[in-house]
């Protein structure tokens, strides 16, 4: 073997970081393909639940938002039918209407400056972990992007189409990125439209791993250091929007038309 | 921010209704139409049984029912296989038999003149949860469609292709839209077709969020006011139409035929 | 109303048998095309387990058997790969070698002359159930076409190409059509090629149920009287082969190579 | 019957080695297509966790290794992004960056010099099995092939890019061919790519049934001796082979740029 030197983990940690700085580069997507994409990537991985779920996107002009046409189910989303709409919902550019229970991402918007995007979504897995009592449980390399970084609501407000819904949630959600709605479903909200949808994709992962766990015995939990250091790892912008650019290009192969 | 009134969420729920009325349209499909696109939806999403299950619609001349044509599974379903018959089963239009099973249905037509539509199927989820002696439990938004509103018949009376099953399946349904069939399946009874459907794919789905929490714990209920709110908004007329559209649209999509 | 007499149960039964052979024909396979759409159904069932399984069919002259060529998939089975071979396994007709495994059914071909066809895989459900130690379970008005049907080999001989395994198998069998096979899998032995492979299917559907059920409680029993007549109705020759020319039609339309 | 001779069982086990030899054989494919081949057969049974998980495969020249381009998945791989690097993961051949966590592929690479491929991915039925301090339990035929042949780390080291996780996964490993990593998946270690894949995929097929089983009661164990037999039949290079090969032709048909 030529080299085996023993190193310290930094050095590696600092290497990653530099090779993917140079190696790993996505796309410029627009604002609207973004969105369109995030919502076939969720659904893709068995986020839909008919129309329910919004994903939404600040958009450039303050206090405006882009967010799928109402009706249409996530499957159906291309940058053409993402609407542009006020946080009365008031839609600004293309046709539709948009989704009424947008009205509570507002609440989010207004407290959180720094959230850019916040997706919401009723996947079959948290959707179940939802009806126990129980919040999710991170155990597992792949899911502890969510550490210490997600929420639960325990008490369901009702139909969330209303003002007292958003300021509920809003205050469940603290200053974490993602929440666990009792009843309802999962809620990320991020910087970025790429961390808001693999935060989404990992909630619902995570779920599903903990009900298959959870079926059979109790979970162990995972030493803190650890999880840190891979939600450090995997939660980086970089790591991401790699995951997220992976993610998409499956989408494109399959249906070119979300772009459009 | 522009705008961030607080409003009462009646004033959401109205702007709503009237927002839907005027964005969500549907074609005007014939009733074979609608029958195959009832057949297809229920079979994207898992309720294929081999032949088992039946749809039927009522149609326009009193005492004549449409429903697909027996030793066709709901895959298969198109307009053209979709036959008219009549309350002893004798065709009336189309090629073929009528499912000897349609017999059932007659006694719940009969009983309750405002239902012009029953969809019964056996799907996997609803199917288990009928093995074990408990009624379906709706504990998340999505199902609430069906809160107080689904009943439970907890003796099978045997194959239901007599008069004997379609007294009894008819009697514990009561003035309900839909009941869980125990060793059996699932059956609505719904003034439209759409709404059948619907209820149909709600209790297939609410079946599987209930085995996979139930596989790690107890449920906790939802509160009634949130329950019956949830119902109102997902179960009215148009919520219904918005979603039955959104998912023929799909099997449209992959499977055109089914108009023709 | 026109027509809602009352009539006994038997009548309606009478009816459906008639109605049944008038209108429910299916087209004249081959035996090789009948071996190849088997293994093609149950695959789309699930059934796959990489190399594992195997299913035979009597051929026209006394001690010889059909059967999918060694190293093929079961979706990869067409009518010109399934072999004909002579009961030590010497291959009559077509190129490659026997399925090592097909020894064992000898034995069962040997002791039951009214059996024509085996059916042997290795599905997911069955297999889990398979090691729990708990027999088959028939609960469901689907698959009690398997009641008192369905034997259990508590204890694995091993793998099972030898002589000493095809007589613990089939003396385990006894004279039922169907047993679950310990750390095994599922076989049927029927008088069809056809009867063979939907009580194959409904021995991983009936599983499939039973894990999903018990996960959560105790399996209720159906009554024995209409557990029987529902065995008789759905495993009627008419019914069965209607189930399996509806899964054929399915495999057709998506790999019409399988006849050839 | 012409002859149902009664042989020992060896006799069966030789014929079939033999007839093996003669019939099954494989195409020649590249370095870089069988470690393409293997993502992809891999990614086809579910083991896709986004970019987790890696496979190498060493190359002609002493401290050089095949392994996917850094930032793909799975199911993205064909020959020509499979890279060539050194133990330092300097890329040799192709274009990009190789997997950090190749790095700790190295120090089994060292300890091992039979071992000439490592299948490292996160499937989910092992990820969840992973997280409730179980190991893997093997008490069905088809799974016997890791039969007294799967280690077992109980303790997590975090993110496996640095040297220390790799001096602890080999040490746990010892000279098994498999082993489950605790939060976080399944390794295999073999002397070709072809049993280090097939390896790979039977952990996740056994962690699977075990959650499946384990769900509803207590796996009952198979005796040691025929699970030994097992392992010998199907772990023999020919049968790991024919299954590869198998599994290949499926990915080849669905995806035939695999071999580009």
């Amino acid at each position: 073997m030529n080299d085996m030197t023993v190193r310290p983990k930094s050095e590696y940690h600092e290497k990653m970081k530099s090779d993917m700085e140079k190696f790993l580069r996505g796309p410029d997507w627009t604002p609207a393909q973004r969105v369109a994409l995030s919502c076939r990537i969720l659904d893709a991985d068995g986020h839909e639940s008919a129309l329910a779920g919004q994903i939404t996107l600040r958009g450039e002009k303050p206090g405006t938002y882009w967010g799928l046409s109402f009706g249409l189910g996530l499957n159906e989303a291309k940058a053409s039918n993402i609407l542009l709409f006020d946080n009365d919902l008031n839609v600004l550019e293309g046709e539709g209407m948009a989704n009424p229970a947008n009205r509570f991402h507002m609440w989010i918007y207004q407290e959180r400056p720094q959230v850019n995007s916040i997706v919401h979504t009723h996947p079959p897995h948290a959707s179940a972990l939802s009806m126990i009592a129980e919040p999710l449980t991170l155990s597992h390399m792949d899911t502890c992007v969510l550490y210490e970084n997600c929420a639960y609501l325990p008490e369901w407000p009702g139909v969330p189409i209303g003002d007292e819904e958003g300021r509920i949630i809003s205050e469940g959600l603290g200053d974490k990125e993602a929440i666990l709605l009792a009843h309802h479903g999962v809620l990320t909200a991020c910087k970025t439209m790429e961390a808001a949808t693999i935060l989404g994709f990992y909630m619902e992962r995570a779920a599903k791993l903990q009900m298959m766990a959870r079926a059979v015995g109790s979970i162990k939990a995972v030493k803190r250091e650890h999880a840190l250091e891979a939600r450090g790892y995997r939660g980086s912008p970089k790591y991401i929007s790699a995951t997220f650019n992976f993610l998409a290009r499956e989408v494109i192969r399959n249906s070119p038309e979300v772009l459009n």
